[in-house]
């Protein structure tokens, strides 16, 4: 992203890189922490059905974050657009160094000043797209 | 969705059933219309790289809808937040009659009073699901 962010953009991509973070580190408390407690959330995990409801989508993270992943999960390229009290943020999914082999749609929500994360929908890349050092993609 | 809807989910979900009347029937001007032209639009089609922009989104569909499918994309199951000015609906994908073998992420944003589309991302499910004949998923 540029230096002309707003703080609304540049709060939404901080949520965006703590739900990262979360998933990489497998910690459940951060996760259902950046998860919205007001607001309806659904998550689309990769090739799985639709999950709704808070208790839905925190039992997989559950499962998911009690065998943390051998490498981080990366977000790259995140692009966020504000939307009135909602942000949509779109990036690249990664595990460690390796191609992005995911692309990703997180879609939060302001609950008492805070972004919070309503949706999330990860589905593979036909091609895995290769990354640079600095994170940007190659193409 | 039941009787309860409000007006903005009725309307939400009128805007994305058009999407995918315009995407089944090849019309590229309807498809047009639906997309926002004030917010910045992005779209995911299924395994591709991202498309930003308003002219790279609408190449992308010319390029789909000069050859129309020979069955129509149907929206199954959609799901429709309200979030301020921002409408989120997810649903699955089926090409006719037959399974779903997508799932997407539809978001608009209230231009002029109307629901527009600035973000679609469709990805494959793992298993195809099947659907009853009224539409709703079989499990």
């Amino acid at each position: 992203m540029t230096g002309s962010q707003t703080n609304d953009e540049a709060d939404a991509l901080a949520a965006n890189e703590a739900f990262y973070r979360a998933f990489s580190s497998g910690d459940l408390r951060l996760m259902s922490k950046l998860w919205a407690h007001l607001a309806a959330v659904t998550c689309l995990h990769p090739g799985m059905a639709e999950l709704t409801g808070r208790d839905a989508v925190m039992r997989s993270f559950a499962a998911i974050l009690s065998q943390p992943p051998s490498e981080s999960l990366n977000c790259i390229s995140p692009r966020v657009r504000i939307l009135g009290k909602v942000a949509v943020v779109t990036c690249y999914e990664a595990a460690g160094n390796g191609p992005a082999h995911l692309a990703a749609t997180n879609v939060f929500v302001l609950e008492n000043r805070e972004w919070k994360m309503v949706h999330h929908h990860a589905g593979p890349l036909e091609r895995p797209v290769a990354v640079r050092s600095n994170g940007s993609m190659l193409n």
